[in-house]
C-alpha cells in the first residue's frame, strides 16, 4: 500500500464498504461521542468521516491528535449508520473505522481555526496565511481563480492567440505610475525597472513579425494600495494583434470575456451582445466612464426646463453658458423619507444638498423645487423622464465636467436604495472613443489622457489640423458592473505621428527616442498597424468569486502597507549586499 | 473586406484561383524580373509571391518599396506559370497579381537582414531584436518555445496538477545564489528580493492544504551570466505534491518530460524507462553528475592492475589508500595519432598528461604504460575495458574526488573525437542519492551539498546518529544530454529535525526562525509530507530546439553584460526616484 494514501479524503463511496484504507489528510473537526472519537479527515479533495473507539488499536493515538494535525490512518471502509448519513458530503454514505493512526505533522495551538467561518483580523490571517488558505472559502476562491486563469488562457488559444514571456526586469516604462526599481551589480548607479506592464515589448513582438500576442503578465506598480488594487504587483490578460482596426480586436476579445465569464458566472445572465457606448455618452448617461449598467437608471439633461424658471439657483447657473442641470430619474422614489434621506446623503459627500422633486398620486409633482418652477415645467420634466405617480427625481447643477462624478456617485446611491440593481448578473460594456488629450489643470498644459501610444483617430492629419482637445483616440474600455475590468487602443505605429503626438503634449523629438528608445528605433523599421488590450485578471476574478477585496482571491498578498507578513518583506538588507549593488541608504530627512 | 487583409500570408492556394484578395505583410524579397517586380510578402504565417508589372496600378508604388517595409496588397489571385511552382511553400501554387498597393509602414536600411541566414554580432542582433526576431529561425525558435510550454501545461494538468501563481516582490530565498533587490518606498532603508524560486512558496501552498501545485515560474538570480545561464532572469516548470515519496515525484514527472521530449523530439528516440543513476556511481561512470548517456563509455576502477605495477606513478600514487586510477575506455581509439592529441588535449586543460594503452592487431597493447606494467596486466586491463584489437584505453590517477571531474570531460571528450556520441537522441536519467552534506574547504566547516530544505534520508535519526557526510538526502536531478535539467527533493516537513539539519551545518535554532520564518512557522502547524521538483524550461527549449545558446530561444534577452541593449537597461534613475525609494549612489571604493 502507499505509504500515505489508498484514496484521497474525497475518494470513498459505497463502492469501497468493505475495503481496507489508508488516508492521510488534516484532523477538521474531532468530535467525542460518549467515548467514540469521530475526525472528519480533510485534504484538499474532501472530507472523510474518520471512526475510532476504545476497542481500535488507534484509539490511544487518536485520544492525542487535535484540530489540523496532520495524521495518516489506515481502516476498514463501512456504511454509516442509518440517519447518520450526509448527502451534502461526496463521501457522506460512508465511514472509515481506523485501526491504525501515524501523526505524520502535530499542530501547535491554533492562532486561526480552520474550521468554521469566523472573520479573522487581517493581520492573523496573512501572518498565518497557510492556516487561512485551508479555510473553505479561501481555499475555493483560489481554484477558482486558477481555473478562470486556464479558461482565458484556453479561449485565447481558441483565437489563436500565442503566448509570450516578456523580461521582467527591464527598463522603466511610461504607464503613468511609479516604477519599481532594482538596482544593477554589475552597472554602477543603474537601475532595472519592473514592468508596469508589457506594453512596449508586446508592440515590440508585433514589429517582430509575430500576429497575435497574449501573456497572463505580472505588472508592478508601486503606487498606494487599496481595496480593488493589490500593492505591488498583479496580473493582466494582455494581447496585442497585428494588421487590425478596433473592430478586430472587439471580435477577438468579446467572445473570450463572455465566455468566461459564462463558464465562472454560475448561471448569472452575461451579456451577449455588449453594448459601444462613446466616452462622452457614459458620463452624460451614467457620471462615469465605468457605468453599472446592472443599474437600470439614465440621466438626463433637463436644463431646458429650468432655463428662466422660477427656480433662481439654477436659473442663474444656467446663464453660463458650459453649466447644466441633470435629472437621476428615482422610480419609486416618490416619497419625503427617501427624498430626505438622498438629500443627506449628499450633504455628507460634501454636496450643498441634492434638489428633487417627487410626483404624488395624481401626477401632481411636489417638493421646493416643483414650487418654484410651477406645474407646466414640473409636468415636462415628468414627462421627458418618463416617470409617474411615485417616482421622484433628483437634479444636480452646474459645470459638468465639476459635478458629473458626484451626479454618477448619486445614480449609483439611488440604485442601490431603491434596490433597482439587479446583482446577480453581469454586464459588459464597450466605453469607446476616450479623449486622446486633456487639459492638465496641474501642470497648467495639455497632456495624453490615456495611453500615449494609441492612435488618434485622424491620425497624423488629425493632429496637425484639429483642436488637441477635440481629438479622439481609437482607445476603449471594458466596463463591467461598475468596474473598468480592461483597457486598450489601436497603436500609433507611424514614428512621424508619435512624434507629433508627443510634441503637442510638449515633449520634444529628442525625449521621446530617449525615453522610448527600442520602440521609437522600431518604428523606423517596417512597423505593422497593431493593436490590443490588457484586461485584470484578479479583477474579473473578484467579480467572478463575488467578494470585493482582492485579498480574497490573492494567494499570499502582502497588506494594505505593502509588507508581506508571512515572508517578513521588505527587510533589511545585509551591508554587503547594499555595497554589491553600489547603493546605500540615505534617510528622508525631516 | 478587410481594411488589412481578407488572407493572411500563408493561406492562398489553387482553391484562390481567380479571387480578388487583400494581403499585408513584410516586403521578404524583391526581385526585378526584366521590369517584373516580384515582392515576396511575408507574414507570421508564411510568404506569398505578389507580382506587379508595369501595366498594374500598384507599379509606381512597388517600385518604392524596399525589404521590409510593410505593405498592404490588393490583387488577383492566379496559378503560378508552369514550371515556377514552389512547392517547399504552402502557398507556392499560386501567385498574386496586385493591382494595388499601399505603404503601412516603410523602413529605413536594414542593420541586419531578415532574409537569408547570415550570421550577425551579437551585439547587433539585440539591439535590433525586433528584425532578428523575423527572421526564420529564431522566429520558429520562439514559437516552439511557446508550443513547449504549453505542453508542459497540458501534460502538467493531465496528471492533476493545478497551477498557481507565486508572488514576485517577496523576502530573500536561500537558493545559495544572489538576491536581486528592490527598494522599498514606504519602508525606508527596507529591501523586497525577487525570488530565485518559488521554493518557499510553493512549499506553504502544500502547507495550505493544496495538494498537486505546479508553475511556469520566472525565477531571478543575480549571477554572472554565461552561454547556458541568462542573466537575470529564467523559468522554471516548478512542482511540488502532497503526502508523496520520491518514487511518486518520479511516477508524476517521468510521463510528463518524456511526453514533452517525445512531441518536440522531431522522431529523435527519447529514453522511455529512465535508468535511475546514484550520484556516486554517476561520479564514478561518467565522472559528473549530469552524464550525458548518448555517450556509450563507461569508465573503470582498474587500480588493481596498476597497484604494485612497473609503473611507478601510478604504483606510488595507489599506496595513499585513497587514491584511484580509473580507465576510460576508447573503442576504435587505438592510433598513436589519436592518443597524442587526447594526450595534447589534456595538457591544454592543465594536466600534465594523459596516460593510455593501444591494443594493436593480435590484442597485444603498445605504449608507454602497457611497457610497464607488462603483458599480463595489459591483457588483464583489456579483458575487464572488454576492448579488443584496435581500441585504446586512457588512465587517470590520484584522488577521485579531485581528478574525477577531469575524467568526465575526459570521457565526453573521448566519446565525441571518436564519434561514438548519438547527437540524434535524448537520453534521460534521474541522480539519485545525492549527499546531504558536503565539507566546504572555503569555510572549513559542514555545509547543505544542495537544497537545505531536503529530507535527510534517515530522517532526524540519521542526524542524531550519522556521520553528517554519509547521510544522503531523498534528493534527485534529472539529467539530459549531459545538462542538468531538473532538480528535486522530498522536503523535510518536521520542524525539529528541519532545526537539528541546520544546527550540523552551524545555524542555530533563532537563525532558522529569522531566515525562514514564514516556512518555519508553517512546520508548526499540521505540515504534511510533500515533496517535488522544478525543471529548467529555457535549458529543455535549448536542447529541443537543437541550439547551444539560450539566446536563441529567448525572446529578449539581455546580453552577457546583463545589459538590455533594446531597452536600454539598465539605466540611471532620476534623483526623484531615489528620495522616494529612500537610497543614493554609492560609488565602489577603488
Amino acid at each position: 500500500m502507499h505509504r500515505y494514501r489508498s484514496h484521497t479524503c474525497g475518494a470513498l463511496s459505497t463502492a469501497q464498504v468493505g475495503e481496507i484504507v489508508r488516508l492521510s489528510g488534516w484532523c477538521h473537526r474531532i468530535r467525542d461521542h460518549g467515548g467514540v472519537l469521530f475526525i472528519d479527515l480533510r485534504d484538499h479533495y474532501g472530507l472523510t468521516q474518520v471512526v475510532v473507539d476504545p476497542d481500535s488499536a488507534a484509539f490511544k493515538d487518536a485520544e492525542k491528535v487535535r484540530a489540523e494535525w496532520v495524521i495518516r490512518i489506515d481502516g476498514k471502509v463501512r456504511l454509516r449508520p442509518e440517519g447518520t448519513e450526509n448527502p451534502d458530503l461526496a463521501t457522506g454514505a460512508v465511514e472509515v473505522y481506523a485501526t491504525e493512526l501515524e501523526v505524520l505533522g502535530p499542530s501547535a495551538e491554533l492562532p486561526l481555526p480552520v474550521f468554521g467561518d469566523v472573520e479573522y483580523p487581517e493581520e492573523t490571517r496573512l501572518r498565518y496565511r497557510f492556516l487561512d488558505l485551508r479555510r473553505e472559502k479561501l481555499h475555493r476562491n483560489i481554484m477558482t481563480r486558477g481555473a478562470i486563469i486556464d479558461a482565458m488562457r484556453a479561449r485565447m488559444k481558441g483565437q489563436g492567440f500565442f503566448e509570450f514571456q516578456t523580461p521582467i526586469l527591464t527598463a522603466s516604462s511610461p504607464e503613468g505610475a511609479r516604477d519599481f526599481l532594482v538596482p544593477s551589480r554589475l552597472h554602477p548607479g543603474k537601475f532595472y525597472a519592473l514592468p508596469q506592464a508589457p506594453q512596449q515589448y508586446k508592440q515590440l513582438i508585433m514589429m517582430s513579425g509575430f500576429d497575435r500576442y497574449f501573456q497572463i503578465a505580472p505588472c508592478f506598480r508601486d503606487e498606494d494600495p487599496r481595496a480593488d488594487r493589490l500593492p505591488g504587483e498583479f496580473y493582466q490578460l494582455d494581447l496585442e494583434m497585428s494588421f487590425v482596426e478596433q473592430e478586430d480586436i472587439f471580435a477577438a476579445v468579446e467572445p473570450v470575456i463572455t465566455g468566461v465569464f459564462e463558464q465562472f458566472a454560475e448561471g448569472k445572465p452575461v451579456t451577449q451582445k455588449w453594448p459601444r457606448i462613446p466616452y462622452a455618452e457614459s458620463l452624460r448617461k451614467y457620471g462615469t466612464d465605468k457605468p453599472d449598467l446592472r443599474n437600470p437608471l439614465v440621466m438626463q439633461n433637463v436644463s431646458d426646463h429650468f432655463r428662466g424658471s422660477g427656480f433662481k439657483v439654477f436659473a442663474r447657473m444656467l446663464e453660463v453658458e458650459k453649466n447644466q442641470v441633470w435629472a437621476i430619474p428615482a422610480p419609486g422614489g416618490g416619497s419625503r423619507a427617501f427624498c430626505d434621506r438622498m438629500n443627506s446623503w449628499a450633504q455628507g459627500e460634501g454636496q450643498p444638498g441634492l434638489g428633487y422633486i417627487m410626483w404624488r398620486e395624481g401626477g401632481e409633482g411636489a417638493g421646493p423645487l416643483a414650487n418654484n418652477i410651477g406645474p407646466e415645467r414640473t409636468e415636462a420634466i415628468r414627462a421627458q423622464l418618463g416617470l409617474k405617480a411615485g417616482d421622484a427625481a433628483f437634479f444636480v447643477a452646474g459645470d459638468p465636467d465639476k459635478f458629473v462624478k458626484f451626479a454618477g456617485l448619486a445614480r449609483t446611491r439611488v440604485g442601490e436604495e431603491l434596490n433597482l440593481v439587479d446583482k446577480d448578473r453581469f454586464e459588459l460594456a464597450w466605453i469607446v472613443d476616450f479623449p486622446f488629450y486633456e487639459y492638465s489643470e496641474e501642470e497648467k498644459k495639455i497632456d495624453f489622457s490615456h495611453n500615449p501610444f494609441s492612435m488618434p483617430q485622424g491620425g497624423l492629419d488629425a493632429l496637425n489640423t484639429q483642436d488637441p482637445l477635440a481629438i479622439k483616440a481609437f482607445q476603449y474600455d471594458i466596463a463591467c458592473n461598475g468596474y473598468e475590468i480592461a483597457s486598450g487602443g489601436i497603436r500609433n505605429h507611424r514614428p512621424e505621428a508619435m512624434v507629433k503626438a508627443f510634441e503637442i503634449a510638449g515633449y520634444d523629438a529628442q525625449t521621446v527616442e530617449e525615453r522610448f528608445g527600442g520602440m521609437y528605433r522600431a518604428f523606423q523599421y517596417g512597423a505593422p498597424p497593431h493593436g490590443g488590450m490588457a484586461a485584470g485578471v484578479d479583477r474579473i476574478v473578484m467579480l467572478l468569486c463575488g467578494v470585493t477585496n482582492l485579498r480574497e482571491i490573492s494567494l499570499f498578498p502582502m497588506n494594505q502597507q505593502a509588507i508581506d507578513l508571512l515572508m517578513g518583506a521588505p527587510a533589511e538588507a545585509a551591508p554587503k549586499q547594499l555595497r554589491e549593488l553600489h547603493i546605500r541608504p540615505a534617510p528622508q530627512a525631516k
